[in-house]
């Protein structure tokens, strides 16, 4: 009999905890393991030995992990050297534990990678779950945790653009999570077909900021009088790569930038003398239980259960991801990569998502993207829209 | 028979517009009226004689506008002058409206009761349905609006609590709506016994801020190892009344200031070099379906059909409200009070409900506040609390 060990790393996802249910369901059914445990806050819960007896969850405890947001078991960011992984391998033959499981996005199947090539020889199997709302992960459709992202996106953009359109006196500038990719700021553009149009501009990190044109395009907007809405992604940047939201102090090492959603609600007040304000979701965007995907649910719950058959059947190395089989209907296969082909790369959007001239994204990403947030926005009634 | 007129003022709510289902549905079943029509974008609407035929919406479209936030038909802050009020009733008068109802805060009752003094003789009746997300409404024991925006409040601070407990490597500032009163941040108390101790500190614009204080309690809760919440909100000042987050530039006649969780969170980082970041859920804290409280809509449809039966039985200058019969069972009755009562008047809260010591709310306000978010928060499983 077989100990499974499952560890999550980096920021939480509304959905990691599905891939958790999944695997831990996987374990139970498969009769191989007497003991699934969980590390408490990550690769820091394996070293301090600090472990989660999940094998224990009674059905009420399991069915509330299915459905609820940010790490039940935490996770962790601890940057780790190469002695931590020798020491790891050794606290795993400790406990007897021959079967782990990394949930995390490319720093995450980096050390998962890394794990496993030291645990060569032992007879423990290493394998990872993808998880990223980034959807910066290589190698994979999209990771669980982007569709929920993205569905919040689509969501929270069409409930602001109706609290817009029902006082459309000011330019609103809507900011999401994304530092180098813009996946999650380009689902907000699903809400389009809701909201009579808003998001009207789209700014994406990869496409190169403009001033006077970001200008030019708002004012156009302004003028047909029923408001504007921009959703720019956290990240956006000038084509020379300088972050469009100025550095504002520095502590120690680290850099703080401004939110660029004031940066630029600021230069709308000040170039174009409009009235501006700035939103900015937030964290909301990845722990909201209440507009998770249905769709992300389930392929998370999905790649647990992959991942978890694998390391039981004994299969080490792996990530488990899917591959796109077609829009519509949707649908998606699931397959097993080896983990190397993820580890540490980071997939932007593609050129032929992108409408760099609008500051929009195309109709390929729309297609790509709306089956991942599981189903249509429901409407809002606004009768004051083109009033 | 009648004509109904109904109009929007100041910013919109998540259930302003079951306010509006509940008084056309009320005109409706009367029997009384034969045109209820919505003035498009408020005030404004009506000098300009922009009028929306809500008579003519089928069953679908009022069952959607029952449960869509945002102002369905539009609202507006246009400042009125005395002339306006004349030329009012003679648009009124010319489209053969005899009743009227506003609803909106204390500016817009303010609103309401100028026109119904000039209404005076002229055999239209004209009432206020309250509404208000900051609850800073006089005379009635809250406002429709508030209980949602309390909801959303408690709601988003577990889930937010959630995500920082899965990785708490951070000082969280969450910003919530409130200029001058703390109402809505204090709401998010109501997430402290889900979340194992967040909200740790509440601070709220009654509450004169300190910051050796503040950084000294920030400080204590760090060093318990679970990482620190903070709640503020965005009126949060000193004892001499100055805002706690600076000017940041002014534009024409207009201050802009920086936003208080972001100059808490900067402020945590340089005095106690811990990392620090600020959410601020913004307007989706009022436009948000999915956090709606079930009682604030019965209550916000209730209003609006007591208004309306009172204006459409000729009773004018009387605005709809709730007065509080007890905590446990929870029960409001309805009542009318003098428009008067409200206008421009604006409640903080009371002292009984705040722990100025330890900024913090009492026991009394959580009592009173517990039954407007209707019903309890659902769990979320978080098994690293306390690990």
């Amino acid at each position: 009999m077989s100990k499974l060990l499952i560890a999550h790393g980096g920021a939480p996802t509304a959905v990691i905890n599905a891939s958790l249910y999944g695997a831990v369901m996987e374990a139970k059914k498969s009769g191989k393991v007497d003991a699934v445990l969980g590390a408490r806050h990550g690769s820091a819960g394996i070293l301090a030995e600090d472990f989660i007896d999940l094998g224990a969850l009674g059905p009420e405890a399991l069915a509330l992990l299915r459905v609820s947001p940010a790490s039940a078991i935490g996770t962790s960011r601890t940057p780790l050297e190469g002695p931590d992984y020798e020491q790891m391998v050794r606290i795993l033959q400790k406990h007897g534990i021959d079967r782990v499981l990394f949930n995390g996005g490319n720093g995450s199947m980096n050390t998962c990678a890394r794990l496993s090539e030291a645990c060569a020889g032992t007879g423990i199997a290493v394998g990872g779950i993808p998880k990223t709302i980034d959807n910066d992960l290589d190698g994979t459709d999209h990771a669980p945790g982007y569709g929920s992202a993205a569905r919040f996106a689509a969501r929270s953009m069409q409930e602001i653009a109706a609290d817009v359109a029902a006082m459309p006196i000011h330019v609103c500038i809507v900011e999401y999570m994304g530092r180098n990719a813009g996946w999650i700021t380009a689902a907000s553009a699903l809400a389009r077909e809701k909201t009579g149009g808003a998001p009207h501009l789209v700014l994406l990190p990869e496409t190169p900021f403009e001033e006077e044109r970001f200008l030019a395009r708002v004012k156009r907007v302004w003028d047909q009088g029923q408001g504007v809405i921009v959703a720019v992604s956290e990240g956006a940047r000038y084509a020379d790569g300088r972050l469009v939201a100025p550095p504002l102090f520095t502590a120690g090492r680290a850099t703080y930038f401004s939110a660029v959603s004031q940066y630029l609600a600021r230069l709308v007040i000040e170039k174009l003398g409009i009235k501006a304000r700035s939103e900015m979701p937030g964290i909301l965007g990845r722990s909201c239980a209440e507009m998770v995907s249905p769709v992300d649910r389930e392929e998370a719950e999905r790649m647990g259960a992959l991942a978890a058959r694998a390391v039981l059947s004994g299969q080490g190395g792996c990530m488990a991801g899917l591959r796109r089989v077609s829009n519509e209907p949707y649908r998606c296969e699931d397959v097993l990569m080896p983990l190397k082909r993820s580890a540490l790369r980071e997939r932007l959007m593609p050129e032929e998502m992108i409408d760099r001239d609008r500051y929009d994204v195309t109709d390929a990403f729309l297609r790509w993207c709306r089956p991942l947030i599981g189903g249509e926005l429901p409407d809002l009634l606004q009768l004051s829209y083109g009033g």
